[in-house]
């Protein structure tokens, strides 16, 4: 039985109150950015969206996106009142609590974390991209603040959901007219969203985010949209339901007292007394889509030139034959990443992201939580664009999720510094729980993409834009966090740890540097991280010294990833790009920035 | 004497046969892109922008900014046919000339380096702005792809120049229909764009990118436009002019080649023999904007408890006061970052970014380039979205040009991981030629915000969400490059070096060690890059190891920057955060990741 609209705007109160108290019980949050969504959140969840509260997985059902993640004390009062919780509301921004001060999957209802702004619904459209493959009525829904409407990304994401006809999405924009520190752009001004969400291809209602009745007739016009996202433009007032801080500014983050000043403004709220059962309600179920199978073959000859970047296109074309679940998207560089050859293998599995690199990893992220294993690819120095959603995707803990960067290092040549990523080591290294792969060759290239299709969380993958030769035979294999040490000799002098590019300068400096009577051991240094800290160290013992030689900055890459793992067991010097690159042919730069066979001779002569 | 359209449309020839020829000889580059602007270059150029060409400092000049930075040869051709630069435009790409294949200030025209695509509107709209305040009617153009308004920046510059009412910019949108990898999302629907550009705020014309007359038409509307920024939306074709070229998909970043196809595609332009003298053309200048006073003179207690985000602001403001240079953008965190001290002292000074950091850093940067010193603040974590920008920033070379993170690492506390920047030392370490500075007390935040004033070129610095007792006398100075030994004895077993917040640790760590009968070095190393190479050594020799302690990711940080620089003469112990942070205590939170005093004692204890 349908419930009536004062038992929803009834149940807005209770969550308006149950936000107040844990706040106020934290001594810190938002109670005011709730406040505001507070009616949205009850229609959403006790009358509009379809799903079992004892089913966190959303399977069938439909799906909620905090992007206003500091209103986090009501989703946690939603999901407990809906009875898909059991933890304390006042244990809420607790060091044992899984209720956050932002969203985080600590709660298992939590797909994608937030908290910082204008992320969720690129992940919601991700989420919905995926549902339209899988072919799933079931819909998503993301909830953001005016204030974050001001971030770029999700423009970007309002156009990935349109151009990819995402009707099965519904964004809810809490207009509250407060940011943190003043009032917003636009403040009221609801005109100003709803010709911004139209220019970008959706349809829109606005309405009065307090009035429930007005809300449903909103959610039933989305429900019944096709072709099209639909957007709800809401006109609310943060701190509703509260005269002393109801559209007040100097309220933004700021609970009220517990006591006397909590006392006060739950009176205000009035009877708040009221359950609304949540029935289980799931959509007709589809086919659960098989994972398929992982396993490449790779077919390259020896001393083949072939680029890493082409190799990571052939892989991923082979595996989304094989398996359903294997999807990518590009920022429109599909031709220089490669991706293209999967799209031509499995134009479904596809999806182009254009020049948009933050909505691209935020779809990932999307993608990822409904079971896909997905591949985002753009060149490394474009995933810089994205590295706050990354930073966020690996809060998120993604079961997969593989970032591909192309066209890493000065040895891309002529195009120049703006199209040489010398930063994506060090910024994938800083995040935690990430794992950095990096072929050098054909081979390695496939067989990395494979490893990184099991591997769980977020893995980066670094490819190279020149054509190099394959080093290794078909059948190598290169598991996660080990090395593989491709010259020795029980006299090595000095060790060479390169990957990518520079591992091949390490072979030429190795063949000269014998020829002058000096042995030096070469490793490759595929996985970045985790590193192979056991062989590092072997090398620091059995040899004098080890040079490191990168593509990258010297800052934060591969020579402070082998620094950090040998210690001081021997002393080990660092070739890396250090000061601004330019246009020139790609062995002019390495040259230049000595990360050539030249620079590694040199340096290992004064060691050896 | 204005120049006719038929002599305006041969000269876009003519750039067009320049930009054929000089990709043709470097074998790279993307004349199809600049085929398709090669009208509006002309009309820009040569009719419509008032410049001295023997002057590229844009001093009371309209000024130029190419978003679309892969059309760099025509305007390099451009700029070649205006009389504003000799080099040979044969020599593009070539490692000895200054024109690259994306635009770089090693060409003094070039205000901005650009080819990340994306970022021009930003740095049109800072300059646009730094013009207001100046109250110049110069103006400034920036010429946009259509594949790069996928790009949420974008849309993040056309809000800030609205809302900012800067009618002094004037974009360009070449929509050409072709991306790198296809058709772009809309193709020739230019409809579309218009709708965007008003949504935004923004007047427009929408017109045929071919037709020179059209085109000054709308550079004439635009000219005479008021209170808002205009935008004219080209329909163009990529690589227009030469029919096997021209439309076709296939032609992204592809020179034809030398011999019979160049000749081929240069006999269709027709007769190309034009010259157009451009005459200097200059504004009434306005009064020259004095950099004042850049001297603090930081007013504390010893133990007085100010958070270095406060000390911050307090800095500012002093600044502001003397230095009408100085101006602030903050991404509506004003009230956290404490940059709101100089908004309130010196309002006209100040430019609220709200949230769209990746413009706020853009913006930053076009503020640069005219002359100001603009200090960028927001959490430090929300600098990551930004991170494409402050790349391509330092490819920029700003004379001045200083970010602010606030808010750093674990310490922040219940806000959780969403908050937390510990990614922030590594991603601007990995930034060829930053400068990164990390305040530890009142006194040392404000000379390192004075220290950063008068920095060149890229500076970050990072401050602390909870308040630290004032460790230095107001008379102190922090030089860039060198550091604070805070605690030193003959008897010194382990040196430990920290910054920020877990110096206090580390000075407690000393009290207790020292009760133990532990002596240990304690040094501030305030001066994240460059690092105090000599002191740090010093007490690797002088100390039996170092403890290196700081909130953020144990990846890229303080930790491997000490390590770089002592090598292996002593062990170095990296005490950082490497797993996922939580909500929690501050406290508690720095005990759980192991960067507090009591594990600094353990890990001293170990070493000892």
């Amino acid at each position: 039985m349908p419930v009536d609209d004062a038992t929803l705007h009834r149940m807005a109160q209770k969550l308006r109150r149950h936000s107040l108290e844990s706040t106020a019980e934290a001594g810190s949050g938002h109670p005011t950015s709730c406040m505001s969504c507070a009616d949205i959140m009850s229609v959403l969840f006790f009358d509009e969206m379809r799903f079992d509260p004892s089913d966190p997985s959303g399977a069938d059902a439909d799906v909620f996106v905090l992007s206003k993640g500091h209103a986090a004390p009501i989703l946690w009062a939603a999901l407990k009142e809906a009875g898909a919780i059991q933890d304390d509301l006042l244990s809420l921004r607790r060091f044992d609590s899984p209720l956050e001060g932002h969203p985080t999957p600590r709660c298992p209802w939590v797909r994608v974390a937030t908290g910082s702004l204008g992320q969720g619904l690129s992940a919601a459209a991700g989420m919905a991209w995926a549902r339209k493959l899988d072919g799933t009525p079931a819909r998503v829904y993301a909830l953001l603040g005016d204030g974050e409407a001001a971030e770029g990304s999700v423009w970007e994401a309002a156009q990935f959901a349109s151009f990819n006809r995402l009707d099965n999405v519904c964004a809810v924009l809490d207009v509250n007219r407060l940011g943190q520190s003043g009032p917003t752009m636009y403040q009221h001004d609801t005109a100003v969203y709803e010709a911004r969400f139209r220019g970008f291809g959706w349809d829109v209602a606005v309405v009065d985010g307090h009035d429930v009745a007005a809300l449903r007739r909103a959610f039933a016009k989305a429900r019944g949209t096709s072709g099209r996202p639909f957007a709800i433009v809401a006109k609310t007032l943060k701190g509703k339901g509260v005269s002393f801080v109801e559209d007040k500014d100097g309220w933004h983050g700021k609970p009220v007292k517990k006591g006397e000043e909590l006392q006060k403004a739950v009176a205000e709220l009035g009877d708040t007394s009221v359950t609304i059962p949540v029935e289980a309600r799931r959509y007709p179920p589809v086919a659960a889509r098989a994972t398929g199978d992982l396993t490449l073959k790779p077919s390259y000859a020896l001393g083949q030139e072939v680029a890493t970047r082409e190799a990571y296109g052939t892989a991923l074309a082979k595996l989304a034959r094989t398996s359903p679940a294997v999807v990518a998207i590009d920022g429109d560089t599909k031709n220089s990443t490669f991706s293209e050859k999967l799209k031509e293998a499995a134009p479904r599995q596809f999806a182009e992201g254009y020049i948009a690199e933050q909505n691209m990893v935020g779809a990932a992220l999307g993608m990822a939580t409904e079971g896909l294993i997905p591949f985002a690819s753009t060149f490394a120095c474009f995933l810089t664009r994205a590295y706050d959603f990354i930073r966020m995707a690996a809060y998120s803990r993604p079961r997969h999720l593989v970032l591909c960067g192309s066209h890493a290092g000065v040895s891309i040549g002529e195009d120049g510094p703006s199209q040489m990523a010398l930063e994506d080591l060090a910024m994938m290294r800083a995040i935690t729980g990430s794992t950095i792969l990096y072929p050098s060759d054909a081979v390695s290239a496939e067989r990395i993409v494979e490893a990184a299709a099991r591997t769980p969380g977020l893995v980066y993958i670094r490819t190279s834009r020149p054509k190099t030769p394959v080093l290794y035979a078909n059948e190598e294999y290169f598991p996660v966090g080990q090395s593989k040490t491709l010259r020795a000799s029980a006299k090595d002098a000095v060790t060479v740890v390169g990957a990518g590019v520079t591992l091949h300068e390490a072979l030429k400096a190795h063949e000269a540097l014998a020829k002058a009577g000096i042995a030096v051991r070469v490793i490759d240094l595929y996985s970045v991280k985790p590193v192979d800290v056991e062989t590092l160290r072997k090398a620091a013992t059995e040899t004098k010294a080890i040079v490191t030689v990168e593509d990258h900055s010297v800052c934060g890459g591969l020579g402070e990833a082998v620094m950090a793992a040998v210690g001081n067991r021997a002393p080990v010097v660092l070739l890396g790009v250090s000061t601004v690159p330019r246009s020139g042919k790609p062995a002019e730069l390495m040259r230049h920035h000595g990360i050539d066979a030249e620079a590694i001779v040199a340096a290992v002569k004064t060691l050896a």
